[in-house]
């Protein structure tokens, strides 16, 4: 079984981020995983909070890049975990950030009901991923993002505690 | 004086929004002007709450997305404004949403500094506007994106009270 959330696979030093992190308490908590074992997809499901609205009615614009961002992220360490024939989460940690993210809103996000995201790969070096990545609502492609992610530098790293 | 931040010019029914509205408790409340009354840029602050971290001593990259993606919207409901001679906030009330959304992430931006944001119009038509905005740091540009807003459709136009 591979099903584990990617995210809930960061060591701790790298969970507090607010869109995916499972130690941020204000956060999103996106969970990102593979569509099924051998699916070379990955899905993320999230119901936005009532006020997670831009004009009534419809989910704000922010938040779907944040959806995008984390899901777009969390796929790029999973492949790169996959690549390497190593277990999620497995040491030296795999932990990309965001260089780049294109999104087009396609079509107005409703409100109320839960946003699918569906991820694929375009690209895999040891230290770029590019995922691609829609955003449906009800079946509808609402959004579509490409996330250009990079291999953390080494800089960024928190000290373990 | 036009020193009004652009969002709070925005009708009731239009100010809801997670990132900028003046009514959203929850939300970010950011406010957006012109840089001096008679300057072409607009620009922001925002200060990131602790929680609002990616990688622990830097900001979360959803929130920048959320910042310059109101600023954008902000920024283009403003230059048409102007362009059509009119004070902000007048009827028929010119209210854009976000049809795409490019950001580079040029540096990691730290965490507990004021963000600031200028933006500056690219391309301005009746019902469609580009606006570049950069997000910097201590005085180094972290980010930059480039919002391409369209003017809302009616069939988005919240029933008044």
């Amino acid at each position: 079984m591979d099903q584990q959330a990617f995210q809930d696979s960061y060591p701790e030093e790298l969970s507090y981020c607010y869109g995916c992190g499972k130690l941020n308490e204000h956060g999103l908590q996106i969970k990102s995983m593979w569509d099924g074992n051998d699916g070379d997809e990955t899905i993320a499901m999230y119901t936005p909070k009532p006020y997670h609205t831009a004009i009534p009615g419809y989910v704000y614009g922010g938040l779907i890049a944040s959806l995008i961002d984390c899901h777009g992220t969390g796929t790029a360490a999973a492949a790169a975990y996959r690549k390497a024939g190593r277990a999620l989460g497995s040491e030296p940690t795999f932990r990309f950030v965001t260089a780049s993210l294109q999104i087009d809103f396609l079509s107005p996000t409703p409100l109320g009901v839960p946003l699918s995201l569906r991820g694929k790969i375009l690209e895999l070096k040891e230290r770029k991923v590019i995922v691609d990545i829609t955003l449906s609502a009800d079946g509808v492609i609402c959004a579509r993002g490409k996330v250009v992610a990079v291999q953390m530098p080494d800089s960024m790293m928190p000290k373990r505690k």
